[in-house]
C-alpha cells in the first residue's frame, strides 16, 4: 500500500526519522550518565516505545492509568504515571500492581499522601518536586518535602522511591543556552531535594527529570538517576521553532487532500481541519507562526514554500500563502502531508499510525491507546 | 450509578437539558416552514440522532463518510455529506449507496464535479452555494453555478438535487438582530441559486441552509426546504457568549477532579488538560473569556463564580480566578464539572457519554463514532 492509496485526513509516522530521533536521544541519555525512560504521552503506542526502549532500561512513563493498563497488557511492566495521584484513582492503580505492574505514582500534597498511605496498596511513590514551572510539586527546599516523605514512610504499606519533576518551563526557552540553565535547574533541584531526603535518613533511590528540551541540551546531571522526555520520538514545528530539533526532524504529519480552490481569495481548501490537526496553536508566539500546521509535499514530506493551514472548521483546513498559491501542482484531489504544532495533540485524533520508512510506501498500522 | 463513581476525566450530557435544546430547535424549525436536517458532527452519536430526528423527516447531517457508516448502520439512511467531496471518497460514497444510504453529496468546484459524473455512481448531488462565509461554494449570482448544474445533469448516473450553504460567519455576530441578517443573507444568496437553476431548466428540490446562529434567528426562510444546524444540541460557552443560548442552556460537561492545590500562586490543578477540554480558545474574543473552560459545581452543574481554566498542558488543567479560590470547599479529590468552549472539540476527545437526566445518576452510556 501507498500513501496514496490512503483515505483522508491519516495519521502518518516516518520511521525513519522516528528511528533517528529515539537514537539520538538514548545516546545523549547514555553520554549523561542517566536512564532513559521514555514519556509515552506522545506515542501512546507499544510499536514506538518498543523502539524508545530498544539499548535502555526498560522503564516508561505514562500520562494516563489508560496508558498504563494498555503498556502493560503489552508487556511493559516498570512504568511512572506522572500525573499527581487522585486519591479516586489508587484502586485502579492498585489493580494494576496487582497484575504485575511496577508503578510509579507521584504527589505533592498532604491529603493526597495521607490518602495513599492509608489506601493500604503496595505503592512506590515519588514527591513531585517544582524545579521552577509551577504546574505541580513542592519547592525542593520547603518544609512539605519532609513532610510528605514522613508521610508515606510511615503508610504500613506504601514506599518512598525518590522524587520527580519535570522543568516544563524550558518551553519557555528560545536556545540551547537557555535550555541548558533550566536543565541545570531542573537537575539542582531534584537533586537538592533527595539530598535533603537523605540527610533525613529517608529513601531515595530515585531522582527522575526530564523535558525533551532539558534532555536535549543538559551539560550535567550528576545526582540525577534518569531523565523523561516525550516528544523528541516525533517532534512537531513548535520543537524545531525552540531550537530542539529540525523541520527535518519531525516524524509525524497528516496526510490530508485538497477539496477546494479559492482562486480569486488565493486560499486552497483541505479536509484536514480543527479534528484532524488539533486547535493547538503554540507556534504563535515562535518567532516563525505556522498557523495550524506546514503544507509539506506528500512525496518528500518536505514544506512547499511558506504554505500554512491559516485557519480551520471541523473538517476544513484553509491553506494561504503570502504568494500566490500553486493551484495547478494542486488540483482538487491532489494529496499533501501536514506538519503538526503539537504532535501530541495532533495524533490523539487518530486511532492509529500509517507508517512509512522515508518513503511513501505504507509499511504498517501502529495502533494507538487514547482516553482514560 | 452516580458521577462521583466515574472515574476522572469524564464527558457528561446532560439528557434534560439537551431534550429541551432539541425541542426548542425544532418547534424553530416548524414555525419557520422549513424541515430539520440535524448536524450530527458535533454528536455523532446515533441515541442523540433518535433524540433529535423525533416529530421531523428524518434527515441528518454529517461531516465525514465514517459518521454516515455508523448512521447507516443504525438504521438512519437519509444523511448529505456537507464537505466537499474529495474525488478520492467517491468509492466509498458509492459503496455506502449500495448498502442502503440515501446519501447527497455536495461540490463547488468543476473538477470535482466532472470526477462524480465520470464515476458511474448514482450520486445525489448539490451545489454549496457561498452566501459570505468564504470557507466553500461558488457565488450564487457566479458563472460557475450554471457550469457546474450542467456538468452534473449530464452525468449518465449521477443527478443533481438542489443547493446546499452554510452561513458560517453568523460565528461572527454578537446579537440577535445581526445574526437575522445573516440569515437572510444565507436565505436569499440559496434561493437566489436555486432559482437561477429553475430559470434554466434545471432541477433544484432542495435548497439546504443553516448555522445554529442563523436557525435560532432567521425571522423568514422563504424558499428554503431544510435547515441544518448542529451544535444547538448541546451548545456551549462559545454559543452562550454570542447570545444563542445561556450558560444553563449547555448540556456537556466535563467531569475532573482536584489534584493539586497551590495556595501561593491562588491556583487549583484539575486532572483535565488539553486533551480533556480541546485547546479550543473561541471565547478569547468575546466579552467574557472563558479561558479553556468554566468551572462547575458537579452536582448542580453551575458555575462556582468565575473559576476558570486558566491554562492548560496535557492532563492538566490550572484553575484561577481573580477571587481568592475556595480551597476549603475543593479539596484534592474534589470533583467539579467543566463546561467547554467549543462542544464539537470537546466532544471528540471521548469515545462515549455518561448521560445524566437533570441529577448525579448516571443513567446511560451513549457511544461516539470518532475519526475518519
Amino acid at each position: 500500500m501507498d500513501l496514496s492509496d490512503l483515505s483522508t485526513p491519516a495519521l502518518i509516522l516516518d520511521r525513519r526519522i522516528l528511528a533517528r530521533n529515539i537514537e539520538a536521544m538514548s545516546a545523549r541519555a547514555q553520554a549523561l550518565g542517566v536512564g532513559l525512560r521514555p514519556h509515552l504521552k506522545t506515542a501512546k503506542s507499544v510499536d514506538v516505545a518498543r523502539l524508545a526502549l530498544a539499548g535502555n532500561f526498560g522503564g516508561i512513563t505514562v500520562s494516563t492509568l489508560h496508558e498504563a493498563a494498555y503498556f502493560l497488557e503489552n508487556g511493559i511492566a516498570d512504568m511512572t504515571y506522572a500525573v499527581a495521584m487522585a486519591p479516586g484513582k489508587l484502586d485502579a492503580a492498585a489493580a494494576l500492581m496487582d497484575k504485575g505492574a511496577d508503578l510509579k505514582i507521584i504527589t505533592d500534597n498532604p491529603d493526597a499522601a495521607r490518602a495513599i498511605a492509608g489506601h493500604g496498596g503496595a505503592f512506590h511513590v515519588l514527591i513531585e518536586i517544582d524545579t521552577g514551572d509551577g504546574r505541580g510539586g513542592v519547592q525542593p527546599q520547603g518544609p512539605e518535602l519532609l513532610d510528605l516523605a514522613r508521610i508515606i514512610e510511615a503508610a504500613p504499606a506504601a514506599s518512598l522511591c525518590g522524587v520527580l519533576t519535570h522543568a516544563g518551563h524550558s518551553y519557555g526557552c528560545r536556545d540551547a543556552e537557555s535550555m541548558a540553565a533550566v536543565a541545570e535547574e531542573e537537575r539542582a533541584g531534584a537533586v537538592a531535594a533527595a539530598d535533603r531526603l537523605h540527610a533525613e535518613g529517608l529513601p531515595c533511590a530515585e531522582v527522575s527529570v526530564g523535558s525533551t528540551p532539558t534532555a536535549r541540551f543538559a551539560r550535567d546531571l550528576t545526582g540525577v538517576t534518569e531523565t523523561r522526555p516525550g516528544v523528541y520520538m516525533f517532534s512537531d514545528l513548535f520543537q524545531a521553532g525552540i531550537g530542539t530539533c529540525g523541520i527535518d526532524d519531525i516524524a509525524l504529519s497528516v496526510l490530508s487532500s485538497v477539496i477546494g480552490h479559492r482562486t480569486a481569495d488565493n486560499a486552497l481548501v483541505l479536509d484536514a481541519g480543527a479534528l484532524a490537526l488539533s486547535k493547538d496553536r503554540s507556534t504563535e508566539k515562535l518567532a516563525h507562526d505556522c498557523g495550524f500546521g506546514l503544507v509539506c509535499d506528500s512525496g518528500t514530506g518536505r514544506p512547499m514554500g511558506d504554505l500554512k493551514v491559516a485557519s480551520v472548521h471541523q473538517e476544513h483546513g484553509m491553506v494561504r500563502s503570502a504568494a500566490p498559491l500553486p493551484f495547478a501542482a494542486l488540483p482538487i484531489g491532489a494529496k499533501v502531508r501536514v506538519l503538526p504544532n503539537h504532535a501530541c495533540m495532533t495524533a490523539a485524533a487518530y486511532d492509529a499510525y500509517h507508517v512509512i520508512d522515508g518513503g511513501t510506501e505504507v509499511i504498517a498500522r501502529w495502533p494507538r491507546c487514547n482516553g482514560w
